[in-house]
Parts: structure tokens; sequence; C-alpha cells
């Protein structure tokens, strides 16, 4: 089944939560009217409905193919990327000086979402080419920009990130593939490198790889790694495509999930192309041994926007599943009714239903919030502001990408179950939302890594100073809702005050372990303590849009308020939960396995 | 990769913890001796892991395939299958007057999940033949349980349930297969059935479909269905094949996992076979319109099988993570190491595996104490202490069912996070258990229909008899656990406090709510109630396993302590969260999608 963007909770951030009134008042975002978004949210569902959402299960019923280097992707891939480039969106986000558009991350957070929504496999093309694009842009020479650029943008060229090779996922220092500098000051790239996502397609000209590697005199471990350009072709002096270079697709993976996207093995300095011996040329980006800096603002972009994704497809599922639940008679109404009723009528499914929608809208809340701070992080003419804004950011970067994939595993898992028996069929469509959705919370860094950044960069390398204004921020919204004089605003407060002192203590508790240095302790809990921290975030968010929402009549508000609720009912003790696992951690510190 | 069967946890759960000697005490178990009972589990682990595991994976990727009626299995799985029968283990619970070995539910339920684990797919074949084999010996005549019981222990023949319809999957209600008798006493039955595992294949020679289906004059809805044996061959009178009976196999489903099982949909009645026109002949069980009932003791049966499928794959799948994880080198110790260690090191991997351990070992001794009691219903001297079981038993099945199968997907997530990227690829072998997994939940009544069942006939009708009594019983432990003067069982006490005050006020409020008939409120958390009583009882049994431990030193008693101490910190907790959306329903129940 298709699907409807969800435009209406995207209003209700930008409008009702006041986000993008904030993003308005940053330089260089003047021209981002309150006329001009919601037409542009519209045109980009139309896009992504009608054009991408339909290929979500041609893709995975006839997944990509590899043949004798070749990869052919699924079809109607290529023309949907055209179509997708043509129309402007790859460059949405990025600056006019390249072809861009120059919108707010806030905005383009929701396109990102509404693509991976129709198509996951499908969007994992143009989302590793924005953060390709990115990085060249902050790393890259001024000359890189220029040739690299405008091709990703106008669609004629996608990228890549090359990280993992078979001995090295998430443990970078462990990297072997070789740069040996030349004496026309290109290098020389030899090695192999695993997992490439749309590593090698035909939906594109060329293909850039942003590949790390080692010279030969670098230092051992993540101080030793480079940061090079490897594209498929090289470039000649006019733009035009040049020699194929020596960088081959061996093989692509027979995966659980997103079969439609390529996940390439690349081998570097075959002896193959048009290169002659000794490796693929690649161009340094930056100085060498400052790869990973480089690579990191690539990963930060991409973790963030596989956040997103774990919100894009848990809303899929969502939809799947509401729609069949309104369609499927099973059961009297529990009531009592003279004929079976559809299911959806059933507490059990609604449960699941409003479990699904809460998570969804929470986590959204989320993302987007993270999103207009990265606005204010790169726009703001107060360089205080900036600063402030950024620590938010990243602090929140970990919790997106943590919290909204490892919940898109209990919503696509719900999806399927409000399916019953049909939901195990494959033609049935919830499997592949179950099945693609598996992978978000490994790449880019798993779940164990963001906790690990979480903990040590995010927590305690500011003394907590961060989640202790998350903590101030939070306890003001308890006073305001129990300052409203509502039943309803009252009940979610006394959730949300029993969650906000879980939180609190689960932070003391971490920051005294990084005082004394527990630090088996300290990462026994650090997955609960980031899941604790979505959890909260996300109904945090929602408790605010209750605030927004109460007292008004108009159904959308109405629906949003008891969205509030029922997280508050059944996902916010969770938080309590977790925090019980963090204050426990020294007591299972020590148990091996 | 293969397994070894959890011998030790198995003998911990027999011996330590005395569920063997309470059987050994009743009428029929004299010859379940000490002696007896260790090599019978030597005997059958060896036999599924060198004959059913390997099929496990050959399954997997080649299932089973469907061609013009005939459906034929994946390679190995005809030969196991004749293995399994002729070395005894189809009849090992059954009667000895019908080629059984009588032995106890509490040891058959280990031999079910040892073959579980070892193959789920494969194991759905014996396990829907017990489920057979227990209808007609409970409601069948002398003349069905000689003809059909004495083939379906020795292999010949297997059995089915055929229940489901397209219209009525949960709501049997709905069913439409019609039974029409004729003057000779058979009847003839028309109609479609569909989800029928094993409904056809190649592995035995004739199959016993047990079929609901309504006669022309039935009342209308459960009070009208009645039970019929529908074989695929008719029998002689001396007991060899007779005429092909019109049922036919019109395809199988395409399904996320159990790819090898069979899932067809059959046809009763469409004008083919040998036995003319009107239908498939089929044999009355017991009355007309009594065919519920009979069912749901092969539904009762079966409900506690799919919970031990539940223990089952996931001990598949944490024995394969734990491999991955002693094998796979990547990362520095956290204590500081010169070089990468193995990733079982590391704190979140730790977290993981003991996650998936002790939830495995909670889920196990909830399931063989409840097998414990199905024992003692069934064959203790004194009505009185027959009933009490029964009452157990009955409470916890709905438990085993439900907890063991939704802890089995959290289960098997871990398993593919563990192995990081490799676990999202099909040939890694852990996206397989993830896959197969997701069926448990759903099939022989959904988690919702335990739920309605726990909370309506199980809590609600005996006043929360039963629920009070586990409570009370819940409250001892956490006094022995408090006299034992030690840290940590002093630890797991007050952990345990907690967590049962929490099951006593959701069992009060559960009960209030059905005083006051609010059963919306009552039904929108059944499912967190249900699984809310799964993790303090799995927690329960490991407390009480921690009682017994305490002060030993052999490996496995520090093991097993240790995991309970795990269990108490990080998975007790979730009982408070699962609580508060209890004592939460009222504010919920309103609430539509």
């Amino acid at each position: 089944m298709s699907f409807k963007a969800a435009v209406d909770d995207f209003q209700f951030n930008l409008f009702d939560m006041g986000l993008l009134k904030q993003v308005q008042a940053l330089p260089g975002f003047e021209e981002i009217t309150d006329d001009i978004v919601p037409a542009v949210l519209e045109e980009n569902a139309r896009f992504v409905e009608e054009q991408v959402a339909p290929l979500n299960t041609v893709g995975d019923k006839q997944p990509c193919q590899w043949d004798n280097g070749v990869v052919k992707t699924s079809p109607g891939f290529r023309e949907a990327l055209a179509a997708y480039t043509q129309a402007g969106w790859q460059g949405l986000q990025h600056e006019t000086e390249y072809g861009g558009q120059n919108f707010p991350k806030l905005i383009a957070s929701i396109t990102s979402e509404n693509l991976n929504t129709a198509n996951i496999a499908f969007a994992l093309c143009p989302l590793l080419t924005d953060g390709c694009i990115e990085a060249v842009r902050q790393a890259g020479s001024e000359e890189q920009k220029q040739i690299f650029i405008p091709p990703m943008i106008d669609g004629r060229w996608t990228g890549t990130m090359n990280l993992t090779e078979p001995q090295a996922g998430s443990d970078l220092a462990l990297l072997k593939t070789k740069a040996i500098k030349q004496d026309d000051g290109t290098y020389r790239i030899t090695g192999q490198k695993i997992f490439i996502t749309y590593g090698e397609h035909d939906m594109s000209e060329n293909i850039v790889h942003l590949v790390l590697a080692r010279t030969p005199d670098a230092p051992p471990g993540v101080k030793g790694i480079s940061l090079f350009i490897v594209p498929k072709f090289l470039v000649n002096e006019d733009g035009s495509l040049g020699k194929r270079n020596d960088v081959w697709c061996a093989s692509v993976e027979h995966k659980l999930g997103i079969h439609a996207s390529p996940t390439a093995v690349l081998l570097f300095g075959d002896n193959k192309g048009e290169v002659g011996e000794g490796g693929a040329i690649g161009y340094l980006i930056g100085k060498e041994n400052e790869g990973l800096a480089h690579m990191f603002v690539m990963m930060n972009e991409a973790r963030f926007n596989v956040g997103v994704q774990g919100v894009a497809i848990s809303e899929r599922a969502y939809q799947h599943a509401l729609a069949y639940a309104q369609d499927r008679i099973q059961g009297n109404a529990i009531e009592g009714s003279a004929e079976a009723v559809a299911i959806v009528n059933h507490p059990d499914v609604q449960r699941m239903l409003h479990t699904m929608k809460s998570l969804i809208q929470g986590a959204r809340a989320t993302a987007l919030y993270t999103a207009m701070h990265q606005d204010i992080a790169s726009h703001h003419p107060d360089e205080t502001v900036r600063k402030q804004a950024k620590a938010l950011q990243e602090y929140m970067v970990p919790i997106v990408k943590a919290f909204s994939t490892e919940m898109s595993l209990e919503v696509t898992s719900l999806g399927v179950q409000v399916h019953g028996g049909m939901g195990f069929i494959e033609e049935t469509g919830a499997a592949q939302h179950y099945r693609d959705a598996r992978i978000l919370p490994i790449y880019e860094g798993t779940t164990a890594i963001q906790a690990n950044d979480f903990v040590g960069r995010k927590t305690w390398r500011d003394g907590g100073a961060v989640a202790k204004h998350f903590v101030a921020e939070m306890d003001k919204t308890v006073e305001a809702l129990k300052a409203a004089g509502s039943e309803r605003l009252g009940f979610i407060a006394t959730q949300l005050e029993g969650a906000v002192e879980a939180y609190s203590a689960a932070i003391d508790a971490v920051l005294a372990m990084g005082a004394n240095k527990e630090l088996r302790a300290a990462f026994s809990s650090s997955v609960p303590f980031l899941m604790l921290a979505g959890y909260i975030h996300a109904g945090w968010h929602l408790a605010r849009a209750a605030l927004v929402c109460e007292g008004k009549t108009e159904e959308r508000y109405v629906r949003k308020l008891e969205t509030a609720i029922f997280y508050a009912a059944h996902l916010l003790p969770r938080v309590e939960a977790l925090s019980a696992a963090v204050l426990s951690s020294k007591v299972v510190a020590d148990i091996r396995v």
C-alpha cells in the first residue's frame, strides 16, 4: 500500500510548536516564509507519494543485482533519482553557490523523512550523497567543491562513505587500506571496503567515493587516518568524465532488508580500469591524518539522518497497520455488537496503534527540535548562542539516532502484530518494514557506539551541563502543566515529573561513575541511559505539545493531546525502569559472560 | 552454526529446583528415575544436535515447494521425521497403550524445546501431531483412538489443526466451513481453510486433519462448531490406506520466516480425489456443536508448546550471538589493552548477552514450572490437589505463550545486534532467527487473545484467587531472600519486592475494572498486564534459583546467581513500568484511533 506524508504533524511542529519561527529569524533564511513552507511540504509530499513510494515493494521483490562488477538497480530507481534531483530535492539544503536552494536543516529533515517513508532503500542514495556533499563542502578545497558538489546536487553523480573493512567495523583504528602519495600530488589507494551503501549502481554517471585510508608513515590507530575522494571515473578539466578508476565492486550482500539498496564490497587497486597499476587514484581532502575528523562531519550528518529514517519507516508501518485495522472485520465490539466489527475498534489494537503513533510523534518532534538547533548553530549571528545551540544539537544526535531507530524495531514489529497472521505473509508488506528497519540501529554506528558517545563526549565532557539544562527545561514544563489546572495536563505532569526525577538520578549516577572511573559499570548501562534519554525527550516534546493543544477543539489538537496522554501513560514509565537499571550498574558491572 | 542443548539448565530446573521430585511422586511416573532422566536428556540432545539442527539453514534457503497440489519439503526433512519418530521421540509423552512411553509433560517440554531450538520449522510438524494426538485421545471414540493415534506416534502419519478461514482468524464465530451428515454416520465437509501448518507435505503416508466446521442446523457463533477428523487418505478396516479424500492444498504461503514449514491453503470438497462429489469425508469427534471445547484441548496444548518455541528460538539466537561475540575481534578493552579484543569483553555486548540469557532462563523456568503443574493436574491421586494444580497451570499458559514469544522478539533482535553489520547479512544466520520468531506471538492465539484469556478467564473468573496465591508465594520468596543475609540476595529481594507490589497493585486494578464493568479500560492494558505477569514470574523463578545457588562455589551455580542478579537489575524494573500503564487504564480507555 501507499502512504500519505504526515503533513499535519510537520505543520504542528513547525507552526504550533514554533520551530519555524526560530529558524526564520536567522540570517540567510529570510526567504523561508510562512507561505513558502507549506507549499514546499505539499509539493514534496506529492512527489514522494507518487513517484517514490510505489517503488518500495518493487525494490523489495526485485532487488539490485550484481553481475561481473556491474550493479543493476531495481526497476524505476534510476528514473526516480533523476526526477528527484531534477525537481531540486537533492539540493534543498545545500548552498545556492553550488546549485542548491539553501533551505534550513529543519525543512530538509522533513523532506528527508518523507523520502525515507516512501522508500528507505531508495532514499539511502540521496542520503549518502548529502553526507558526501557536506564533507566536501566543509573540508574540501575550493577546487574540489567546484568539481564535485554541483554534479552531486544535480543528480549526475552520487556519493558514498567508505569506512568499514572486514576487520574494521565499529573500530576504525584497525583500518588497513593504504594510500601512497604520487609525485603529482594524487594518491594511489589499495585495499578492500565492505558494507558500502550504493557503492556501485547504474543510477548516475559517476560515483564519488569518500575513502578512509592510511599513508605509509601515518601514526597507528585513528590518528593516522586520512580522507580521500576516489571517483569511479576521473574528471577531466572541463568537467567531463575521464578514465575509469581502479575501484571495483566485487559483490553485493544478500540482506535481511533494504533489498534494493546495493551494499557493496569494493576493491581499490585491483589492477583493472584505465589508470594503470598501483591503485585507484585518490585526492586528499584536507590534510593527512585528519581524515577521521572530516569523516565525522559526514557521520554526524548521517547519524541524524538515520534517526530520521527510524521515524520514517515507523510512519510507513503505522499507516500500513492503521489501514488494515480499519478494513479487517473480526470479533464483536467490546461493548457488545450484533455483528463483527473492524479490528480498529478493539482496545488492544488501539493500544498498539497508539503506541506506534505516540512513539513516532515523540521521536519526530525530538528530531525536528534537534534540526532547528543545527540551524541555529550554523546561522545565528551571536557566537554564544551558536555554541549553546551546537552543544544541545550534539547532545541530541545520539538520542535521535539510537532512540528513533530502536523504537522503529518496536513500531514495525507492532505493525506486523496488528495484521495478525497476514502480517507474517510477505505479500502483505508489513514484514518488509520489519526487515528493513532492522539495519537502522546498526549502521552509522550501532546503538552501543551512540551510547559511548552519549556518555563519554556528551555527558561526562561538560560535566553534565547540557543534560542538566534539559532537566531544568523539563521541570519548567512540569510546572506549566500543573499550573494549567486541567485534569488531563495534571496527569501528564505527574507522569513527566516522575520521569524527570528518574532522568536526573540517572544523570547523577552516570556522572558519579565517570568521576570514579567506574568505566565498566558506566558502559554496562550506557544503552539503557541513552534509551531513557530518548523516551523522556520524546515525552517532553509531547508534553509541550499538550500544553499547546489544551483548550483547543479542532480535531487535530484533540488528537495530539490524546497522543501525549497515551505516551505519558504507557511509554513514560519506561524511563523509570531504565533509570533503575542505570542505578544498579555497579551490581552488574562485574558479571562476565 | 549448530548448537548445544541447554542440558545444564534443564538439570538445574529438574534437580536443583526440585521439579522432577514432585513429578516422580505421582502415580504412573514411578519409572522416571533420577538415573533415567539425564540419560534421556543427553540422548535427546545428541539426536537433535546431530540430525535436526543442521537442517535449519537448509530449510530456510530451500523452502518447501508447492506444485499442483503437492508440497515437496526441504531436503532431509522427510528422513529427519522418520528418524525422530523411529527413535521414539514423538511418542515420549503419550500413553504406552498407543505406542507411547508415558513420560511426564515436564520432560516432554524439554525435548520439545530442544527440537525447536534445533529447527523450529521442522519441529512444527511433530508439535501439531502431538496436539492432534491429544485431542483424539481426550475426545475421540475408542475406535478413533485405535485407528489414528498409533500411526501418528510411529511417524507414518502426521496431524494438523484446521481452524482459520479467510474471514475467521481470531474470531472463530465467523467460521463457514460446512459439514453435512450422511446416512452412514460420516459427514461431508466443504469449505476453505488457511494458515494450515503442515497441511500438505511429503514427509508421511497420511495426514490427519482435525477440522472445525458447522452442521446445517447448528446454532450461530462458537456454540455451533463441531470437530471432525478428515484424513488425507481414508483408512481401510485393516488400517491400510484407502481412497484419496477430497482435501487439497491450493497453495502454500510465502512467509517472513519458518520457510521450511508449509503453511497451506486447504480446499475441502473440490470434487477431486476418489470419494465422489459432495465434500471430503469426515468423522465427528465427540458430539456435534462441542467442537470448540475439544479444539481448546489441542489449542491449550499448542499454546504452551508455542511458548516453549519462544524459549527455544531465543536459546538458538543466544548461542549464535555468544559464539560470534567470542570470536569477533574489535575495539580495545574498556580497562585499556594493547590490542583489540573479542567483543564479548565489551560491557554493552555483555549487557545484550546477559539480557538474552536471563530472559531465556527466566522464561524456561516458568514453562517448566507450568509443565510440572500439568503433570500434577493430570496424575495426582488427590482431586483437590489436581484442581489446584490445574488452576495454576491454566493461569500460567497464557503467560508462557505470550511472554516467551514476545521476549523472543527482543532476544532474536539482540542476537542480530550483537553481530553488528554482519547480523543484517542473511548468510550469517542471525537474521533467520529474527524472522522465524516473528510468527510466535501471532499463531495459536495472538498476544492480545492470550491477554483476553488471562484477564477474563484467569483473573476475573476466580476473583483473582490464583493471582493472589502467586503474590503470596512471591512475598515468601522476598522474605527468604532478605533472611539469607547476603548483600546480593538482598539486592534481588529489594528489586523483587518492588515488582511484587506493582504486580499486586495491577491485579487489584484489573479486578476493580472487572467489578465495575470497565471493559474498554481493562482491555486497553490487558497485554501490559500479561507481560507484567511474565516478567515477574520469570524473575520470581530466577530469585528462587538464586536462593538455591547462594553459597555454592561451583561455576554453574555462580553463573546462575549472576543471571538472577542481572535480571533483577535490568528486567524486573519493567514490571513497575507495565504496572503504571495498567494503573492508568482509565485515562487512556476513551482515546480512539
